[in-house]
Order: C-alpha cells, then structure tokens, then sequence
C-alpha cells in the first residue's frame, strides 16, 4: 500500500481523506494556502506544507507548488479531492513524471469526459441514451425545424457558442419554432459573434440522478446505486439523497446498466459518477461524467456500507477490487444537507468570519463531515460550504425527521448559514411528498 | 402515539431519548437536578423541571416530585434510560396509578427477573441454561463437597450473605475442597453472621455476553444479536461490541434462541437484554436479564439498523412490532468506547470539571452520544461517564482501526478523561486479535 498519501485540497474533503488514510495506515501530507494556517486538515494531517498564498491559482491549483510539496516531503501518491485539480488531465501527466500516483482515473479518461461533445458521442456509440438533439450546428431555421420534428416537441434551441442562458429558447410547438429560432439566433450572433445553432429534446421537470460507479484497472465495474440530486440552485447542489425514492427497482437496474454500459465503454478507472436527466415518464439521458470523488458521495456510504475514498485509494494503488455487484445491497435511506457560510435573506451572499460558539448535531444516523471548529475564521477566499450533515434512517421519511431534528441542534455562531433555508426546504410540503425536480428550490422555496 | 414523553433521566441518555422523540414527533419534558440546570437535556427538551437537588434521592430517584413532574406538563409516558428509576417496580406501580405510560416492562418482569433466585429458578424451567450450583444453600462441607463432585471442578464456593470478593473461594481439586469451604464459611460468619453457603461452577476466562431483545404485549418476541461486553473493570462495562466476531453463527443462533425462550417464559415485553457467560469450550449460561436499555445499546442499532429507543417507545404505546426475526441481518461490526471524566493515572477517580475546549470526533462510521460541550460544568454528583463513541466498520479490523482514529481525534481540555487508556485497549495486541475475556482489562492492561 501506498506509505504516504498529499491531499491537494482544503476544507472537509480534506479531512475526510486524512481520516480514511489513517484509518489505513498510511501517513498524510497536508497542503495549504497561506488563508489556511489554522484550519483543521493541516492539523489533523501528519505533516502539512504550505505552498502559497490565499488566490487559489497560487495555491490550491498551483501544480509546481504541490509537486514539489509531494517530492519533498515522499508521498508515493496525491489525492486531489474535488474541484481544484481533481479534473485537470495536466495535474495527472505531472504526477505520473515525477512517478507519484494521481489518486483518480487516467489522463484519457479525464480529457474524454471532459469533453461535453466527445463524451456525447462516446456514449452514443455506446448504446447509453443521451438528450436527442442534433448531430452538428446549423444556421437554417428549416434544417433545424426538420431535426426538431424528429426530436419531437418541446425542443431547445441553443446557440453553439451560447451560456448563461443566452442565445436559448424553448419551442413548445412547431408554429413557434421559426420566430425563436431566428430571435436566439440572432441574440447568439450580436452576444458571441456566431449564429451557429443547435436543437436539442427539452426535458420538462426532470430530476437529476447520478449513478456512483466504482471501477479498477483489471475491468472491474460496479455501481452503488443512484444518488437524487434535483435540489440545486443555481447549478449548485443544496441536498443530496440515496436512494431516489421515486424510482423503480425496475428502473434503478437499467439504469445502473446504463452507467455501467457508459464507464465500460471507456474503460474507466478510479471512483466516478455518471448523470442523468430522468423524465416524469421514466426516460432517462445521460448528460455527463464526473470523474472525481463527489461531495455527496457519503450518502451513498451510507446505504450501502462502502468506504468510497478507501475504494478509491485502493483501486489507484492497483488492487483489485473485491466488491461485485452483487456485494451491493442499499439499507435505507440516506440524506445530505450542505452547510454553507452565507446569507439567504441577501442573495446568498458569503459570510466569512470567525465561528464562536459552536454545537454539533450528533447521535444515532448522524455524521458529521466539515473542518469546522469553535473559534475558527473561515476564509473569503474559498467556496462557502463549511460542512456537511449527513443523516441515515430506515427509510426517506424517518431520515427527513432525523435531519430536521439534527439541523434544530446545529448551533453556529458569528456566521450566517443556510441553516434555516434547509430547513424550509426539509418542511415544504412537496418535498416531504418526494415531488421534487431540478426547478424545485427556484420553484418552491425561493419564489414559493 | 404518545403526544409528550417525560425522560426521568440525565446525560447523554436523556438527549439519546429527546432524539427519538423529536424524530417521532413527540413532545419532551426534560427533568433536572440543581446541579443539572446547565445540561443539554434542559436545553433541547420542549420542556423542562426542577425536581430537586443535587443527591440523586433528592431528584433523579425522586419518584414523587417525578411523578408530579409528569402530571404537572401532562406527559402521557415516562421513559426511565438506565439507571436511577428504570428497574423499580414501584416506579412502574406509581405511573400506573396516575395513568401515565411506563416505558419499559411490566411491573412482574422487573421483579422477577431483579431476584437473582427467582430468576435463576424461572431459566432453569424454561431450560436456558445457566450457571450450574446448588439449589439451596448449605452449611455442611460434605453436603456442599458431593454438590461440587456433581458440578465437576473447578468451583466457587459462595456466601449467601457475601458480597464485594468476602465468603468467596475458588476450589480447582477435591482434595482443597474441605479446607477452602470452611475457610469461607468463617469468613461470612465473621462478615455477615451467616454462615449459609452455596457451590456454583466456577467459569474460568469467560466472555460476558449479551442478547438484545425486543418483545411486545401481543407476544412477538425477536432478537437482535449479541454484544460482546468482556471488556470491563470492577463490573463497569469499558469496550462493547457487535457481534462477537469470536463466535460461529450455529452458536449465535443456539444462545439467541435461548435468549428468545428466556424472554418468553415470562411473556417479556419492550427492551431487554439476556446475559450470558461463555466459556472457551463454547458453553454458555444464563447470569441475568436487565429490563432496560442499557448503555452499549448503540452498537446493536449500528449493525441492526433497528432504533431500539424507537422501538421501545412503540411497542409501550401498545402498537404490535413490525420487525420479525428474519428482518434483523448483522451487518459490518460496531464498538462502543465509553468516555469517562476520570483518571486512570489515579486509580480512576473521577475528574469532574469545567470543559475548555471541545473538538469532537467526526467522519464516516462514527456516532457521538454526549451531553457535553464547551463550557460545560461536569458536575461531582452523578456518574463519571460523560458519553460515548460509537463506530462502525465493514468487520471488527475497520472498526478498530476507526475507533483509533476518532478517539485521537477528540481532545477535550479542562478534565481528565480516560480515552488515553481507551487508546491502550484499541493498541493491544491480545485485543486486536480478539483473545480477550472479562480478566483482560485487569490481567493484560491494568497489570499488564
């Protein structure tokens, strides 16, 4: 096994991989940016080195910082956690030339998902559904009217070039589909300088469900079942459950095929997850691969008993896996609230500063992931997540009371959080019913 | 259901109690001590009354001013925890009387199963069996000597009236029998003028350990395991398991079914626990039951995925168990540290004090049962154990591993606590290879 272990990462993913390397026996190496003095992965970690300044381009992302970090210091591997390097196919190349192992996929496997029209493709070929759209761009409005009747209404049309939602209509029918074709069109040439467009199938209300997959270097391909993920704003995930209650075992297994089918046909390695839009009639279509450990990947260690980042460093070393599919057997049902320093009431503003008192929910179902501690200042420089409770009971109902019940306990002081804002969600009626989709927290919370 | 529970209780017991309630929706009424005023239990229950000082007589074992507590805020149930008032029958009798639910067994399981005799005399007819002695005492050695010849050697002889190690003997051949009996038989004399005796087998390097079970009033009786509880000092229960990973499962299955007979004989209902001892032959016998929770019921629920308080409190308000036998599967192993505030520099005396800093352990696997926090006064009138971590893992090697890890991560300043001793049982070789039995606290660490 490896003898010593950097963590290239911050905040509680990074005492959450100190804590399985001990648990190991392997020895760890802590980084951190001059923002960073006291926080608790640097304490907790056998031995920590700073590597630069708070800006994370100096720091966090600063290769050559880390590298020499590890060189120094003898870590035989780098665990990059998530964000930051985690996804940067360069950091792998610059690992494997100073012979220390990136705890994750392969350079290849990164790059090609990596690539939202590659990945696409790659999973076409591979029988895995994706959003119908069109194959390449166009600028006509009657080739793409022909694609979309093919598609079948309502569509999207995007712009090529387009973000942030410009250059984007939905056509609910085919009488409107010149008028906004043209008009997105048009917006994407004056925004982007490029009326290049495509169609794309618009999924209405879908929720957003990812498989955990776990896989080693000799072909072995497991998934943990799914995670429901719906509750996001603005892209960024709010709460995380395992498993979707609303789904069939029916549909669990073919979706599950489905991940499989998509992490074998790149032969992929390491811990990853696989996303899918799934539609109110059971359609579901693969929009991306992450290939990384996730933040919500405890609530999946919770249903189903497998350490993740154990898996992870095991596979990166060259172990076999021992687990088989049939080794995986969910137990209840698990939930994940995110912690965040900042003010609901003022646009979700961050709210750096230093923590006073502090309580930590505890007791039966409970854990408790985050480098938080009293007398603690959180830094600005950072994302504003100062934690993670994560709740299990016997099933979605019961692990809904034990959070609400947890979250009451969580006293923080000297900060705001997004305490009281979970706790709406986890009160909402509809919530409570499982009838939750992506637009959920915009919907129902925030203009509810 | 209930609609408030009153917690005749203090510490982590009484939060582990609020917990379920506040998950099942029940209101709480939190009753305190003089010395208790600052507790946690005071702060999260609904509600909560002064019942007297500091001298658990005055309060916690106060039944009158409890009572009065109970009718006072209109609690419909009381729960007891461990301890205090959980085992008096008379307890039972006076919420009877008010009408109000004693959450626990009835009132003839306490007492039957609270006299050694009694209870000894209902195993044997139910044939679980138990230590073997003789039936009546005796104060004649060769009367005494044939009984033993009949148990087979090694035995104790012991004084009726003993107690504390006094009028006690271990007799390994025939040939010491005579002198050793008389011996004392005159030293109970001396001690508590009576020199009635009795033989009993004398069970050499035993394990103590102990069945869950759940029984409800329509006469569904399961268990959930066991719990191996060797690891103790004076009595005190140091280190809990679950399961005894030193057992096979055809033994499991015969000492739970034994459990099972035990608790049906007297038509037992709500929690309990059967303990036995077992010998290195694989032997075991019957030593008593406790009509209560108990203290290491954490790591019963952490296999099980049962809440037993849940459990319990269901099944007093009269509703039938759901859970059948086949419904209860083991899975990974738990252990249980108890924290105490205590030096064992100082022959364990207790540290009581003011808590500084707190940094409680967290991560994957590991539950906190505690009433502490920072700035919290331990009181000097009440029992030393100031909570309790409990870990989970994938099999007995993890579970250690894990315990070493969060333990090393608590640090509590301002007190003694006894996790350095903790960390010296967790680092034992004998203890990672799992040869342990009641001695080993005594023989190995203590004297070690």
């Amino acid at each position: 096994m490896f003898s010593k272990i950097l963590i290239a990462n911050r905040g509680e993913i990074a005492l959450r991989i100190i804590r399985a390397c001990k648990e190991m026996g392997i020895a760890t190496v802590a980084v951190y940016s001059e923002a960073d003095v006291d926080s608790l992965h640097v304490h907790m970690a056998d031995e920590a080195i700073c590597i630069g300044p708070p800006s994370p381009m100096k720091s966090y992302l600063n290769m050559k910082a880390i590298i020499s970090a590890a060189v120094v210091t003898g870590a035989d591997a780098i665990h990059p956690g998530y964000g930051f390097l985690s996804e940067n196919s360069k950091m792998v190349d610059i690992c494997n030339m100073h012979g220390i192992k990136f705890i994750g996929p392969k350079k290849e496997h990164i790059e090609r998902m990596g690539n939202k029209s590659e990945a696409r493709k790659t999973m076409i070929e591979a029988g895995v559904p994706v959003v119908p759209g069109s194959e390449g761009s166009t600028t006509d409005s009657k080739e793409a009217l022909e694609i979309a009747k093919s598609i079948g209404f309502p569509v999207m049309v995007k712009a090529s070039s387009g973000g942030g939602g410009r250059g984007m209509r939905i056509v609910r029918e085919e009488s409107e589909f010149e008028n906004s074709f043209n008009m997105a069109k048009s917006e994407s040439k004056t925004a982007f300088d490029d009326d290049s467009m495509y169609v794309e199938k618009f999924i209405e209300n879908p929720r957003h469900i990812e498989f955990q997959i776990l896989a080693d270097e000799y072909g072995n391909v497991i998934h943990l079942g799914e995670r429901d993920c719906s509750l996001q704003r603005r892209n960024q995930k709010v709460i995380e459950e395992a498993p979707c209650s609303a789904i069939t075992q029916d549909l669990r297994e073919r979706m599950g095929e489905a991940a499989l089918k998509a992490a074998r046909s790149v032969n992929y390695m390491s811990a990853g997850t696989i996303e899918f839009l799934l539609d109110i009639h059971g359609n579901f279509y693969f929009i991306e691969m992450n290939t990384r450990i996730q933040v919500e990947h405890p609530v999946t260690e919770m249903v189903t008993g497998v350490d993740l980042i154990k898996e992870q460093i095991n596979i990166a070393y060259g172990n076999p896996m021992k687990l088989r599919q049939e080794d995986i057997v969910l137990r209840g049902h698990a939930i994940e609230c995110r912690i965040n320093a900042e003010n609901p009431e003022h646009n979700f503003r961050p709210s750096p500063g230093t923590i006073n008192t502090l309580l930590v929910p505890g007791g039966y179902g409970t854990r408790i992931e985050s480098h938080i501690y009293s007398g603690y200042t959180i830094p600005s420089n950072y994302d504003s997540m100062i934690g993670k409770v994560i709740v299990w009971g016997d099933d979605r109902d019961e692990a809904i009371k034990r959070m609400i019940r947890a979250l009451d306990e969580f006293k923080i002081t000297g900060i705001d959080t997004n305490i009281d804002f979970q706790m709406e969600i986890l009160n909402n009626e509809k919530f409570i019913e499982n009838s939750i989709d992506t637009s959920f927290i915009e919907k129902e919370i925030l203009n509810g």
